[in-house]
């Protein structure tokens, strides 16, 4: 699959953060970009920009907020075209914390939200895009989106917001293939003017499966973590996606390479991908944070309980 | 997916039995006949009758061998729909090893062989199928085989064979989405007298979105295993199977309780999965034993290494 404006994100600090409280050590986080740099990867997004007016920092690490001056220490003395994203979640930004582009290393800024908050989503993205920044709004729990809901904020993307790129996230991992064709078809049928991406979570083994048959359908944008690193059973695996692609700018090696000396040692001490609880949201589709619940309690291997209860008082029943 | 003509085959010792030389304790197996009975799983691939003339069975164990009185005390007392299937492989069979079916407690033969073979392996699918057998034809490697080889073996199968099920068999774990739409309609068009089944295999955690393509494309057979175990990367993990077949007879609690207690331990002494190399033969369409070499060298974890040692010396160079 060669096509030119398929652009790859790689989200492993950010969506990796959510397991760890975004305390990843400096060290790793430089090996990171410079891996990532070396396999010409698009964008690589370091992590959120919360307001420290919200969230101590006493508490989280600084990959929660990412400031400029961090995030110039990280990418220092890197020869590198690969452009850096935070994201940003509604209602915990301090909007007086993105200066205007030209004074950060920031290149995108991406506005995550769930559909109900579409509104404020359209309102920051476009005071970022008119700070100058590359905007995105990405769209949580896709999976559990009201269709009604999708169709009139598809219209309002496309005719209220500036960003350039709508992404379809599947928080739950509980996309198939056939759902995401729906979806993406959906997206592109309205949206016209701006790109689509896909955000896949692995709990069902298919989030490689899902960013292919976005990318059939002509979804742009594809978002991947080195060795899946991420929230409960991780994301679509970075090295996969670049096995997958054949434009000829993308090197495998330098991902490899990271994964055996730092995902490796890592992957002993953070826990994610293909876990049965996560499994279990994924098929039922559920946030994961039961499972993540269950996994840090003594009943964490205690797969048919686990299934039962949530059987039992899921919030669908 | 509801579609009453979907039969589900478990190969968790069959294929996991690459891994250990067919060694599983007696117990396993007994418990994993229990379950899949419970799940009403359709089929259970206890072994491979391969021919003591040509094994050790003091080098292998009896899994390897299947001797009908085996098998008849792992299923002594168990109340049970499960069929019990065997395979066999070209040339590695004893023919009078395979009883007529009334005299035994297997009720399916299925034959593996490479497209080359595919005159052999309809002789001794037409053989079985005369003693009594349901029997199918398990075609290796398709990822590799010719496009005209496939298409005169298609042929043959459907004019000669008395199988009732030609399986495509991913072995390298190479295939991706659209490969296997393009080779399961392939198969339809020319096979139509029989069924169509899919056995993946998971390097590039393809495996279960290839399976559920195949059966979007109406092949009605899928092989799984109990949490994926199987060589190398090993397979389309049953339990996911269960949580996306809508099926009503299926139960996928048993599954779940057999992988607490028997899988987890298990994982802990025997290696399969997700499991870089593995992804790497996957990618290069290779077969996984180069990257099995690897796991059992000091250099288990040099994965740029290894990439590099594949593409230059590669059997396609």
């Amino acid at each position: 699959m060669f096509r030119e404006k398929i652009k790859v994100l790689d989200c492993t600090i950010r969506d990796g953060g959510l397991i760890n409280k975004h305390d990843f050590d400096f060290k790793f986080v430089r090996a990171v970009y410079k891996a990532l740099s070396e396999s010409k990867i698009d964008y690589m997004e370091i992590g959120y920009k919360n307001s420290k007016k919200l969230f101590s920092d006493k508490e989280y690490g600084q990959w929660k907020f990412c400031d400029d001056d961090v995030i110039n220490k990280v990418i220092e003395g890197i020869e590198s075209d690969t452009k850096v994203s935070v994201m940003v979640d509604v209602d915990r930004v301090d909007i007086d914390d993105i200066k205007p582009r030209k004074e950060s290393p920031v290149s995108m800024v991406r506005v995550a939200c769930y559909v109900k908050d579409i509104d404020k989503a359209i309102y920051l993205a476009n005071v970022f895009a008119d700070k100058g920044y590359e905007t995105t709004i990405n769209i949580m729990a896709i999976s559990r989106a009201p269709d009604n809901e999708l169709t009139e904020a598809f219209h309002q993307l496309e005719e209220e917001c500036k960003a350039g790129v709508i992404y379809l996230v599947d928080s739950n991992g509980a996309l198939y293939q056939e759902t995401t064709e729906l979806l993406v078809k959906k997206a592109k049928g309205i949206i016209k003017t701006k790109e689509i991406g896909i955000h896949a979570h692995n709990n069902q083994q298919l989030a490689f499966a899902n960013t292919i048959e976005a990318v059939i359908h002509n979804a742009n944008y594809i978002d991947g973590t080195v060795y899946g690193l991420g929230r409960a059973a991780g994301n679509c695996p970075l090295e996969l996606i670049l096995g997958f692609l054949k434009n000829p700018k993308f090197d495998i090696r330098p991902v490899l390479e990271l994964i055996s000396k730092e995902l490796i040692p890592l992957r002993e001490k953070m826990e994610w991908g293909y876990i049965i609880p996560y499994a279990i949201t994924g098929i039922l589709d559920e946030h994961p944070r039961a499972a993540m619940a269950l996994r840090n309690s003594e009943k964490k291997d205690d797969y048919r309980e686990f299934y039962e209860s949530l059987m039992g008082h899921g919030e669908n029943q």
